[in-house]
């Protein structure tokens, strides 16, 4: 029976079942949470839900490596601390930096060029840059039982969406390949783009501003102006994704709210604090409300494809 | 054979022809210009595209009727020249105050609720007030081509969006019951809400601020923020729509541009040169390109599905 288990990275017990209870719940014609197919939302942070996001974003070594290759038109970086330290490779110190630091090396390195022109970049860079721990592709270093948790609502006719505070023109070149999620479902954070022509050519150009930042509580206004219906299953695993949770869980009707908890420092990391994807008031908010909480290490038999 | 026709509203000729050879291009597996059914992507603006703009836009008529119904709490309104025009239901000098005045009026009205309190005000006003030459439903004031337009595309495969100046949240109300274009394929202009707590409750405020502004150059950009990919065909009726049909008709492959010229004056309206969706700089591009114009009064042999 194990080969017709749309879950079989899942180890049976109490958080497979609670998946299993909810979609079974509300697909069920007649039935008193059932949920019409066009109302079956799902939505799924990326970094730390659907990927790893450690030791560092998978974007922030992206944008890293975008810097050391613009770093020779700009001599004056070197006079520049924070930029010094990144292009030294000293990821503590960008940690150490926090949001801003992140937000400022983001906007820096991803604009300047059109959104095709950017496009490619991003393409060229995932097809080979690789995992500090793993030496994989970014893109091999995803979660297999998130990968059938997708497949597995989308065959019970959900509309699967990822709303994460990566860079959504940055996602959306790998998500519809990766998680079958196209670009289109895509919801995440940006800089601001503006129409111009140029020669005579329709161009969007990014622009090293800030315009959108889906996170925390710009979670639910990312899937208000994007979707424009609440979810019904919403996917996390950090703090940052606290909210959307609140305003999944807080529908009329059903809400299904998931942390995926990493406590598997063999396979993967063990983290609660870490400067990146740091887990505490939605884990308490979790035990609180009874949402579902993944242990990594107990819950999945399979992390990723490429283990043995 | 009529009765088979899926777009028998439309006569006979080149403009009906011009559809239905890109459709059978970008459709037919193996031709030069075959597009994938995950590329086929259409976007329609909605006012004089989908329906009527004339004598005003509807969302004016839904604002002016919102600002009476808030007039008894802001007695302070009566000074303000404006908004005592707009109260005495003086139309000539709402469309005088231009884009400002309506941003103004729109901004006030739309905002301090929640969204499901606001989608509650829209669905209750849109099942009732009525389209003051037709006396119908503003909803009944759609074309009926075009609805056979959205069917048709969507047989063949395609993806119809609505991309339209208008409020993204207004028109999310009833674009799926009346062009069945799902609320996350709907773009328009916003204003910004906030995610707060109240009374434990996460609610979604909406603030009297401009968040997005889609149209004009504004188009391509909410085209690539909401769906990140380029249409290949785009329906507009106005200059507001040139940068979205440039955007779209710029592409690599397969570009299909659509401007529907409003030159019924007996079944609907006549203009070029109105303060609501005038038509000149995208009338000449039309013409200098060979973009696909419509001549509603002859090209379509029913305009509205309440005519005799």
């Amino acid at each position: 029976m194990a080969g017709n288990d749309p879950l079989a990275s899942w180890n049976e017990g109490s958080t497979k079942q609670s998946i299993l209870n909810f979609v079974r719940e509300v697909t069920t014609a007649g039935a008193p949470q059932f949920v019409t197919p066009q109302e079956r939302i799902a939505v799924f942070d990326n970094d730390g839900t659907l990927w790893s996001e450690q030791p560092f974003y998978f974007q922030v070594a992206f944008a890293i490596d975008r810097l050391k290759a613009m770093a020779p038109q700009h001599p004056e970086w070197k006079d520049n601390p924070l930029y010094a330290e990144m292009l030294a490779g000293d990821m503590k110190a960008v940690a150490a930096g926090g949001l801003k630091g992140v937000l400022e090396l983001a906007t820096v390195t991803h604009a300047g060029m059109n959104t095709e022109e950017f496009a490619k970049i991003v393409e060229d860079w995932i097809a080979g840059a690789r995992h500090p721990k793993f030496n994989r592709l970014y893109t091999d270093v995803i979660y297999q039982p998130m990968l059938e948790l997708l497949a597995y609502l989308r065959a019970n006719g959900f509309k699967t969406f990822i709303v994460s505070g990566g860079g959504i023109e940055f996602m959306r070149v790998f998500a519809e390949k990766v998680y079958g999620v196209p670009p289109e479902q895509v919801v995440g954070s940006s800089i601001v783009t503006k129409f111009e022509m140029v020669d005579g050519v329709p161009v969007l150009t990014r622009l090293p501003e800030l315009n959108f930042m889906d996170d925390n509580v710009g979670k639910p206004v990312g899937i208000n102006m994007h979707i424009g219906r609440r979810p019904i299953a919403a996917f996390g695993n950090s703090d940052g994704d606290l909210q959307m949770l609140q305003w999944t869980a807080a529908s009329n009707g059903p809400g299904f709210a998931l942390l995926v908890h990493h406590t598997d420092s063999v396979r993967e990391f063990a983290y609660d604090a870490s400067s990146m994807g740091k887990l505490e008031v939605a884990l308490a908010e979790a035990a609180a409300r009874g949402w579902t909480v993944v242990d990594m290490k107990n819950d999945w038999n399979r992390v990723f494809a490429f283990e043995a």
